[in-house]
This record gives C-alpha cells, structure tokens and sequence, in this order.
C-alpha cells in the first residue's frame, strides 16, 4: 500500500474535494465516506469504492479495492471532513440503485437544509421498505459527509433523486402516484384515515412547510395530529412518522 | 437597562457556567437558552425566566424579567455556547411540569448520548402528548443547551426525570405503568399488535440497544418492523414512532 505524505498528492486533493464540493461531487459521480462501519456497509452493498485512505494509527481492515493509500494522522486529518476520525476515509462511486424497478411509494422533501435530517429520512426510508426518497427545492445534498454519514449506509441502498418542481408532475403521472402534502391546515386530514401506502407524501421545512407551488400538484393534504401547543415536529420526524403510516397497512 | 462590558462581570460569569457546566445547572436549578424564538416559548409557557442579556447589533423584544442586561457582540459571544448567535441568551428555572399530575404513558431513554436526539423526543413526547420522558443511564443531559435547542420549546412543558435503573420498578409500580422494551430479537412482538396505549416503553443507544438489566424489568419486548438490511433507526426516530404508536389508537 503507497504511503502518502504530502498535501500536494492528487488523491489528497481528490478527496478534500469530494468531501467540501458539491459541485466536484456532482462532477465526478462519486462521494466521500468516513469509517469502517460505513465502508463495511458499502462492501456489503456492492458500492463501487474507488478508493481508500487509511490513517496510520487509526481503524484498520480490508477493502476490495485497488486504489489504497495510507497516511499520516495530520496528513490524514488534512483530507478528512471530520475532526480525529480514526479513518478510513473513502470514496464510492454513485449507484443507481434500483434505478428500473418501480416506483409504488415514495417521500418527497422540500427546502429541508439539515443534513442529519436528510440522512436520517433515507436510512427510515430504507428501513420502512420506500421506493424512493426525493429531494426538491432547497435541500442538503444527500451526498455531503454529514448526509452520509447520518445515512448509516442507506445511502448505498435507499434509491435517491432530486426533481425540479416542474418535474415532479410527470414523475408522479410516470409512476401511477397519488400526491399528498404534510401541512398543519384545517383542511388536511388525519393521516390514520388516508390510504397512504402506494403513494408520494411531501414534507416541507419545519419553519415554512411546503410551498403554495408544491401544495397546488397535491390531490390531498394530511396532518399527523399533535398537541395543540405544538407547533411543529422535526422535519425528519414527521417524514418518519409518515413513511411508518405508509408502511404500517391498516 | 445595563451595558455589560467585562469579561469578569459575574452575570457573563454565570451565563457562560450554565452553558457549559451540567453540575453548576443541576446545583443552581437553572439552564441555558438562546434565542428570541425560545425565548416566546418560555414566556408562553409561563417559565421563570432569571437573567435575559441581549446582543448589541442582535435580536431585540420584550422579555416579562428584571434582570435584563446588553453586552456588545464580542462579550456577548464569549457568554454564549453558541457561534454568532443573535441572541438573546437568557437563564430559566427548572419547573416541574405537571408534577402532580399523574402519569399514564412515558417513554423511556437508556444510554442515548446524542443530545439533539434526547431534544427530540422531548419535542415529540409533548407533541403527541405522552406524559414524561425518563433518562436512564448515560443520556445527554436534558438542560444543555444543544439538547434544550432541539427540543424547540417543549423543554418548557415537558416533564421529563432522570431516574437510575433502581428507582424504575417502583415509578412504574406506583403509576401502574405496564414496561416494554424496544428490542430488535426474535421473541420480540410486532408494535402494530400490542396495545402500548397506556404504558412505558424504553429505547436504547443505537449501536447497543437496551441493557440486559433494562430488559429484565420489561413485562414486554416490542419491535418496530423493518428490512432485513438496515439495522436499526435513529433512536430519535424510533422513540418517535413508538411515542405515535402510543399515541395513535388502534
């Protein structure tokens, strides 16, 4: 395995970028990954690592994969997006998972600008059996580390997109979905008498909700009932209570 | 009102200690938020707010207290936990909330570390009107002011104790509070087909689930289902569903 020992080195570079730029991991079709249990996920899932980064001193095991470097820990902490990761630093490339299989269920985000949010809807997503997540409008990335790593692996699994609003039409019409829109207005109805399992459920942000645009597509609005004092739940909260609601039957 | 302008000012002293320092919380009885939104939470609720100290150049409002001070940015980001916060910062008495009132559902933390998750819970816990949240074991602490932040307010209704695994069995006794315990084993019940309307349910770490000492206690293992391939959810997200299990009625 090459040791690497200056901050010069391409694959430094490489994977500084694909840790800081969004617009270099759109470029690329690949993003970074932080730890062994994350890079284990990904061996389990077939993902294509495209390369390894380990931190002398720091977690060791095996990858299958060609390109595998060592370094330093300042070296290593240079590249690395976290502080005092015990490594290994990684990057996959971009799958499309399950890209021909149909679509019966899916989650829409909208403007939801936390990455622990994003990530942790694509792991429930991935748990609760959803066809696919859909980021609209302003959202993280879902492959910024933070995402990822809020993932737990179900980035390597959970089939992910990110549609235009004007795209969304179409895709819906693609895939024989019904959409309904989370708000916290007198009209929704409660979710527990809404069939939800084959269909789309859009989420805003927790401060707005979802735009007058997204909730004009929608053929219903639905509301997970609350206290009244409550004026809302964490978005990835409220998208997990309504992927549970789509997967519970009734 | 006054200007504070030394580092050495004891009120700067003792904003800075409730921020950081759980022991000096715990001892005085009060804890540490940041911002106007939380501060019209607090007022709302009818919190005792001790101490308000605004930013200069920052937010501006009205707070019911007497002790209100201005300190310019630089002294007010000294005493603030947070990085450019606009203030204000402001010190709240622990109430007990709802102490005499009797509990009839909690939802129980065991060794959950992360303190946006334990913020969390205690949002949803008042959202879908579960009773008390119970700390057990290593919990972030529910008064710092990461897991206060994350809790949006409801820090201000919710009941929530620390108990030790000792005291559980007679809290559960005295609220005749049937236990289960979140688990991902076999034995465990699909939640769909035990009724936990009116009980405790217990969840625990991530990585480790609940300890053999917890799941002694428990009259009852539920599990939430899922893929085979992910192997668990984010421990907000499953108090969450479990606390909208309770919530939900069958």
């Amino acid at each position: 395995m090459d040791r690497i020992t200056s901050r010069k080195n391409a694959m430094i570079a490489r994977l500084r970028a694909l840790g800081a730029d969004g617009a270099f991991r759109a470029e690329t079709g690949q993003f970074l990954c932080d730890g062994y249990k994350l890079l284990d996920e990904a061996i389990k899932s077939g993902a294509e690592i495209t390369a390894v980064l380990w931190k002398e001193g720091g977690a060791s095991g095996e990858a299958d994969c060609e390109k595998q470097f060592l370094a330093p820990p300042e070296l290593f902490d240079y590249a690395s997006p976290m502080k005092n990761s015990p490594g290994p630093l990684f990057s996959v490339r971009r799958g499309a998972c399950g890209a021909d299989d149909p679509i019966r269920s899916a989650i829409i985000l909208e403007n939801v600008q936390d990455p622990g949010n994003v990530g942790t809807v694509l792991r429930t997503a991935s748990a609760f059996g959803v066809d696919a997540v859909i980021l609209v409008g302003d959202c993280a990335d879902c492959f910024s580390p933070k995402t990822v790593r809020a993932t737990m692996g179900a980035i390597f699994r959970q089939r992910v997109m990110t549609l235009s609003l004007e795209q969304l039409p179409a895709f819906l019409h693609r895939h024989g979905l019904a959409l309904y829109g989370a708000a916290l207005s007198e009209r929704a109805s409660d979710v527990r008498k809404v069939d939800i399992t084959h269909s789309a459920v859009a989420v805003g942000s927790e401060g707005h909700g979802l735009s007058r645009e997204l909730l004009a597509l929608c053929d219903g609005e639905i509301i997970i009932p609350m206290d009244a004092r409550s004026e809302s739940l964490n978005a990835a909260v409220a998208a997990s209570v309504l992927m549970w609601e789509m997967a519970r039957g009734n």
